[in-house]
């Protein structure tokens, strides 16, 4: 098996780049709804009930595209399926 | 089989970064959609059940994006149908 | 056969970064559809019924797109025509 | 017969890629023209009629530049005349 | 086993690039949240309290992102599940 310890060394780096990259755009999206929600209530603080309502929906659903890189990460460094045919 | 190594190897790799490369314009995509949508609550208040009923379902259209690239993702980690020629 | 193993392989890796880049663009179109439509809503709430459809049979074809490479791509994974010659 | 393998290789890997990069633009292309067309609908509601034709004439001619790129590569995948050559 | 000290030194190196880039794009998202936030409550200091309600939430949820990066570089560092494959 001398292929297992490039196998463990290319997982790891590709881990902590994907993730890092990963949460690079979603970040920015976070940043701008948060920006414009914060704009939003000061122009219409009476509003604030839908603001807030809107943008925690919105958060959730941009959380969740990070999410899906995390869990990719994670059953790639705890349990490869692939890993299997390596090991055999 | 000598090549199965290099064949998990590949598929870890490539699902990392697919994902993550994937994630990234959808994210984008929302954070758009979600600022301009507390922009236009704050400017239009009463308008507050059409915009939202917009806002949503364009962003499950977009959260569809990303889903389709996560499916693919996953079919190649855990079942990859292409596999079996290598493993006979 | 030496060569199905590197054709698993290169499949594999380009149906993951083929779904990824297909995906980016058709997610950015929608937000840039989506925006603007609530933008419209807010500007003019009594068109929303003109305005709703508009946004959704346009959604409904830039999705189309997205379609046509997840499409592609599961035929190339789960189907591939051209693997028959390689098999026989 | 060498070289069949490598051209199953490379019409697969093409394939995919092809779809992914000619979906890109018409996604982008839609994007302006839906959300040009939205709003033109907000600020002139009562010519809702030729906007809408001209909008979907517009996608319609759009779309077709992807469907070319879809048509192409279905034909490269399950029924490319170029084959005919290697396999005699 | 020749290639611990490889694994050893691209594991070291990936973590510190890969939360450098990780913490990268949240840094902006949370920049821009606050200059707005601030911005916000110079226009409208009597609704300090929804304002600083919502940036909190959001910067924490922009935090998380970042979080994650640093969770997988700390599981990377102190207890790689990829590890044992290697010292067995």
């Amino acid at each position: 098996m001398p292929d297992l310890s490039t196998f463990t060394l290319a997982s790891t780096v590709a881990a902590v780049f994907g993730v890092s990259l990963g949460v690079m755009m979603p970040a920015i999206a976070m940043g701008w709804a948060i920006s414009r929600a914060l704009d939003a209530l000061s122009r219409q603080p009476e509003a604030e009930r839908s603001i807030m309502r809107t943008l925690f929906i919105g958060l959730a659903m941009i959380e969740s595209l990070a999410i899906y890189v995390l869990v990719i990460v994670l059953i790639i460094l705890f349990r490869n399926p692939l890993l299997e045919y390596l090991t055999q």
